[in-house]
């Protein structure tokens, strides 16, 4: 595994220490989250209460499709601003460039190209007929060869094992509800993409137990924000101190929003970990083929020569990400539990989706010479030159940051931009970014501990990202184009709870 | 409103009247659901227990995981044989022929037709990037005229109003999540399409309590299994006096696996009894543009000048039914109920449909050229000669059957082939039947009171009718080709559990 973009972007020096006068630790207090600490600077772990910030209800709604219904208004609050101001190259030049949301912009032309040729217009009646619910067994022959194929599974995946869906926030609903009781949880690495937060409560009433990493490096064989299998241990255990059941671990990887990637010796510890506990483990791997760095080696968890708990390991992926279409809906588990799988496509009748795009997406997986000669040299080419401008910007403004050469986004430290490393400080300059027509994310929205984090996106075309950072510049330097109105800076303490 | 085809086809002198030997009234016994009644033969309400037949869990599993597979374990076992031997014109002419599954498969050939034309492939960025959850405006601004049109709504319906989703088994979920508490309940006319148990209670928890329906003829204004408002307020007083907390009200009209069209009165009979009792009313229309008789009036919910409860009164309608595309995955919601609307399209994150199909949906429900003079005049036509066939075939055999001219479906009654008038020996007829490979739908699945009683679909091309009708008329006449293997029909004695 390659250390260098890494150790080429990570600059530790230029990083203010961790401010201990943020959010000391406190054991089990009122805020969205439980948190406990040895010390006021380290918490080590936290039990997510998703509603705690919730306040009333509607007449027409039950209590839980209130808490629903505030999850919406509450994304989209922050949203709305940019919504009503999207930035249009020629009908609103000076609207909102969106470095928030991570989808890959930068294939686009591929992708129609592929998706308009006459091969992808097939309408069988079996087509538009009641469907096998775990999806047609066409598409999960080719399902099961691609991921044998780009995941390197030392013997070929099988069919019965593969389950498709309209995509992994349905995945992770419907494990969720089949792996936990109601008020259990899955144990998580934060920061992480904080969507998955709803994904396994509106319907599954799950919750999330936070395995707190940090920005300090330790040691010389450690990088910032390394998950160690000490600290899982930890947060394990604190959870249970608690009494909160802990049924599964959720690993990222590669990670959003770090953009870190395991090794296969981290791939392995994790595993092992989860097997001494009987805990499941949901292995999201849905920015797997977003590894532009040549010379970084991913390992997906299905190209392990022996999985140590097979029975309790479960794989996602989708095309969300890696064919840069957020908006097709389409999404895979792979588990060897007949038990999980078939529980899981019971649920599908909710989750299903057409027999077209079925059909139509059996034949993009299926075309390995489109996938290998045209798309993923593309855009992976797209991807590196794209992250190696943002990089360079960054630097330029002097902003460490994290990036291991995978993903849509990089994780920048803003810490030095914040007087008292704060989160209402973070909440402020995320909002002096979207006055200044500039949408990031802030390390608030993937329970990230350390205030004064961003994840930027960078996947996107070359003109926006000039713009883009042109207005992050403006904001660090501090001569942004207009003054946070007082107001508006008042009614946006909670910045956007980010999506995707 | 016409009562040709009821009266027609409604034949009570050769109903045997019901028998009071079946399954005598017991309040709150621990069978799959709970029964009251008056008199032994009068069940008058019941309140479900959808898990009441549920045994044994796994260790993977939650516990509501291990319900969840076994809801899949059991339609499975009931559909295994007849996946197991579809019925193939060339390859497998002795196969099952499936009566059972409500599709309509008279248009594949226009629905290809229209499907493939060179409109339908569109694929603009847009479309590739997460979309509004409740459906791309452009969708839903042509659901709105589409409705506005078909439903004779008498004023424009607004966008606005509408969520797009994939299917209305999610749609029952989603309202179900949103509308109730784990628990409570929807009062629902019964027999009822049987897979709304799951659609309501897989996710949502709750659970349905039936206003038991009967044949019997009570005066010359009443129709056999007419819904009456006097049924639904003693259902309603029953599930209360239970402490059963009901919240809506489930009306399908056309009904589904009566046929049944409510006339204007009626509808608003129920209307004004759910806003009496502050319950929500959730109005199934998805048969609404299958009515085939010209001479029936089908009056949409959304075509009343004045809804009483507009607050309360939720539509769904989508493209399953009447465009026979059960595969495509396309619902929709109309309500006026904003808080109702935005916290179903919170959780459409997990019931979304890709962007390409909202695309098509849209170019479809545009083509009002196509669709009134192409498509519902055949689709019509070809559903009235496929009715018009069976019901003579019924007619033939002096099978008794309930058929207003909508729908896809006939409500037959057997009930004279059953010796003891038990669900056990109605069991064994719809194994009889299998075993002569034709699958019928039984009148348990739909939670109907009377034992005996089949739905039987004719919404399939004509060989495929006369091959099943011939295989139905040899089991009545006793003399079906196979003889039950004893053992199977033991294995047999719950038939499948109807998804569809």
């Amino acid at each position: 595994m390659s250390t260098l973009p890494q150790k080429e972007s990570w600059e530790p020096t230029t990083c203010p220490g961790l401010d201990s006068t943020q959010d000391p630790g406190s054991c089990c207090d009122n805020g969205p989250e439980r948190e406990c600490s040895r010390k006021p600077d380290q918490k080590l772990y936290g039990v997510g209460d998703p509603t705690a910030m919730f306040s009333s209800g509607s007449s027409d709604l039950s209590s839980r499709g209130s808490v629903i219904k505030w999850f919406w208004d509450s994304a989209e609050k922050g949203y709305r601003t940019y919504h009503m101001d999207e930035y249009d190259e020629d009908k609103n030049p000076n609207g909102i460039i969106n470095l928030g949301t991570s989808e890959n912009k930068l294939c686009f032309d591929l992708l129609s190209r592929r998706l308009t040729q006459s091969d992808m217009l097939q309408v069988e009646p079996s087509l538009l007929q009641y469907p096998d619910w775990r999806g047609h067994l066409f598409l999960r022959e080719e399902v099961a060869r691609f991921l044998s194929f780009y995941c390197k599974s030392p013997a070929p995946l099988k069919p019965e094992n593969v389950v498709v869906l309209n995509g992994c926030a349905s995945l992770f609903s419907a494990l969720a509800t089949v792996l936990c009781e109601v008020g259990e949880a899955f144990l998580i690495p934060a920061p992480y993409y904080g969507a998955i937060t709803q994904h396994v409560y509106l319907y599954g009433n799950v919750r999330l137990v936070y395995a707190y990493l940090d920005s300090k490096v330790t040691g010389p064989e450690t990088r910032p924000f390394q998950l160690t299998v000490e600290k899982l241990e930890m947060a394990l255990q604190g959870a249970q101190s608690e009494g909160v059941k802990v049924k599964g671990l959720i690993l990222i990887n590669p990670q959003n929003p770090l953009g870190d990637i395991y090794s296969l010796g981290e791939l392995q510890e994790y595993l092992e970990f989860a097997k001494r506990h009987s805990l499941h483990v949901i292995v999201d791997e849905v920015y797997m083929l977003s590894v532009f760095e040549e010379s970084v080696t991913y390992r997906s968890v299905l190209s392990l020569e022996r999985l140590p708990d097979p029975q309790r390991t479960h794989v996602m992926w989708a095309t969300s990400k890696d064919f840069g279409m957020s908006g097709l809906r389409f999404g895979t588990l792979y588990t060897e539990n007949q038990d999980v799988s078939v529980a899981v496509a019971s649920l599908c009748r909710y989750h299903g989706l057409s027999g077209l795009l079925q059909y139509q997406m059996a034949q993009l997986l299926r075309d390995q010479d489109w996938i290998n000669q045209v798309y993923l040299p593309e855009n992976h080419a797209r991807l590196k030159a794209a992250h190696t401008y943002v990089s360079k910007e960054l630097r330029a403004l002097r902003v460490p940051f994290l990036s291991r050469g995978a993903g849509f986004f990089i994780w920048a430290d803003l810490r030095k931009h914040l007087s008292k490393g704060t989160f209402e400080e973070e909440a402020l300059l995320w909002r002096r970014f979207l006055d200044n027509k500039v949408l990031l994310s802030s390390g608030k929205a993937f329970e990230c501990k350390e205030p004064g984090w961003f994840r930027i996106v960078f996947s996107d075309k070359a003109h926006r990202l000039r713009l883009g950072m042109q207005r992050v510049r403006q904001v660090l330097d501090g001569k942004s184009q207009m003054t946070a109105d007082p107001l508006s800076s008042q009614m946006s303490q909670e910045p956007s709870i980010q999506h995707e």
